[in-house]
């Protein structure tokens, strides 16, 4: 691992992304995303993303460019065209209206299409927790994932994000989990390494359950997490982010992208709901009474989800720097020092 | 099992919840939810759940005669009172409220406070989805299920359901599943046949993995499906259907029960999304889209959520009769010959 000042870091989010042809509205967001993930040590989600975006670039499949294009279609409601953009400035944008219609209404819904999901969901979860609000997002991708008990690929890893919003300025409780068994990166590192998987993480061309990473990425498919419970979350998600909101099947997705190997683009879901407006006077009560959910894991020794990356943020933002992987750090050194 | 045309299982529902004291209006509204249950063959949803009415009604919990009191919070947002009573009542006078909603907002939601949770939540999902709406519905009840990683009971079995209308007069896309690795009632039933249950369902005290029912049900507790990730579905549950529409979570019902034996009471959180809004005139199209999906499922002959259901319906309506547990039928028809 190598230590990089926060100052740095960004400088080399913008540099990447500048020598790569993206806007610099689209580098301010993007930077803003991938220094969040780092920042709170999320290694996969950080500036390990930044070659994402160049060989998007590359492979022409994202735009360099794009403005989000808003459309109010109710007063619950707000579909943006990302037009094959990378996802962060839309959120940058649409979050805040977002968030004024739920506190409107109650509720609201942000469908974003054609968007390229560049990392995490908990980050758009806590913009919306920022503001007092619940959140839930997800968004589907490539069709890498048998619904249980079959044998072809046919859910993205559809990845899910919860928020609520904690009283007297506590983090949030966030939890962002994909529907697979075990994340593709984790699977594709044991490919690199010649390690076998544990049980229950893919099957083969046969539906057959398969240890070896290779078949599973290959001929065979990735598997849910929880059997059929998992199974169905991710159909769910297919849909809500998918067909619902006017965008693609994971597996439509990957047709487009005809094996060019660029980022997925689709639909993003986003869900704000306002405790306040439920509750009114009485918000604080619950907010304090929902503590004890919280209360509850603590006097057991549960870890909340999140609270790791909260303890990095902590440590992070003192030091005022992050740490990086070498060869990710190398990997991007020389893309810069190329021609 | 026996055999009852629906005529007869009609009138027993009738009288056993005359008998117990209910209002003729929720005497229709819970017989209705119990038919669905008991014609689709779910046996464990269905007239089986006629002992819990009584149980309860004799045990004081819950409301005999209570009227539904509801509130328009907002454009997309009805609050609804149950005033402790079955919640069959106010789903039929609210359901179609909230559909309302959705069609003019394109997205609303229905908070339920004080109500008993009677059998499963696809009854409601399927209300919705008859009217061309997509929904996401969610209860909790008592804190049986301990957080993964954890020893004490801090959730409750927190089920979930989600239906997609589907174009054609298909039968929605509905499945409806607790949070739990396995249901309460087959723990129970183990328990019964002195059988030990397979690896995954439960702790004991000290939170180390149990195969027996008895102290799962007792000193242990119940554990989530999908580790991690069930628990934290689990958590988000108690989140929605609790502390944000103003209601209890699981271990609150639990202590307010004090041990009477009394049907779960607490709150229900049901969400209603208008395709048709969001989609306008492209909505078959996407709608049909969606069959993509459904279709890589059948390629793979894997069986959707509820087909099972849906094959026993129509094997029951055309019939014109239900099959029930003898004992059931027994248990029922001594109540009815009691004092």
């Amino acid at each position: 691992m190598i230590k990089l000042s926060m100052h740095d870091a960004e400088d080399l989010c913008t540099q990447v992304l500048a020598k790569s042809g993206y806007s610099t509205a689209h580098i301010a967001a993007i930077s803003d995303v991938l220094m969040q993930a780092q920042i709170d040590n999320c290694q996969s989600h950080g500036l390990y993303r930044l070659l994402n975006c160049v060989t998007s670039m590359q492979k022409a499949t994202v735009s360099a460019d794009a403005t989000p294009e808003i459309e109010h279609i109710s007063q619950a409601i707000l579909k943006v065209n990302a037009h094959n953009a990378m996802v962060p400035l839309t959120l940058q944008s649409c979050i805040p209206l977002l968030a004024e219609k739920a506190k409107d209404q109650g509720i609201a819904l942000l469908a974003i299409n054609n968007c390229v999901h560049t990392t995490a969901l908990w980050y758009e979860i806590e913009l919306l927790t920022q503001q007092g609000l619940v959140g839930i997002a997800c968004t589907s991708n490539h069709a890498w994932v048998v619904p249980e008990g079959g044998n072809r690929p046919l859910f993205g890893t559809n990845p899910m994000a919860f928020g609520w919003p904690r009283p007297n300025n506590q983090a949030p409780f966030i939890f962002d989990f994909s529907t697979t068994a075990m994340a593709r990166g984790d699977i594709e590192l044991h490919r690199k390494e010649g390690k076998l998987l544990p049980d229950g993480c893919g099957v083969d061309a046969d539906g057959t359950p398969s240890n070896d990473p290779a078949t599973i990425l290959t001929t065979g498919a990735m598997k849910t997490f929880g059997s059929h419970k998992g199974s169905a979350l991710a159909a769910m998600i297919e849909l809500l982010a998918g067909p619902l909101i006017g965008d693609v099947l994971s597996m439509e997705s990957q047709k487009k992208d005809a094996g060019a190997g660029g980022s997925p683009l689709g639909g993003e879901f986003i869900l704000a709901i306002s405790p306040e407006v439920l509750l009114g006077g009485a918000m604080q009560a619950y907010l304090e009474n929902a503590e004890q959910l919280f209360d509850g894991y603590a006097i057991q020794h549960v870890r909340l989800p999140s609270s790791r990356r909260y303890a990095a943020r902590a440590k992070n933002l003192e030091s005022g720097s992050i740490e990086m992987h070498a060869s990710v750090y190398q990997d991007l050194m020389a893309y810069l020092q190329s021609e």
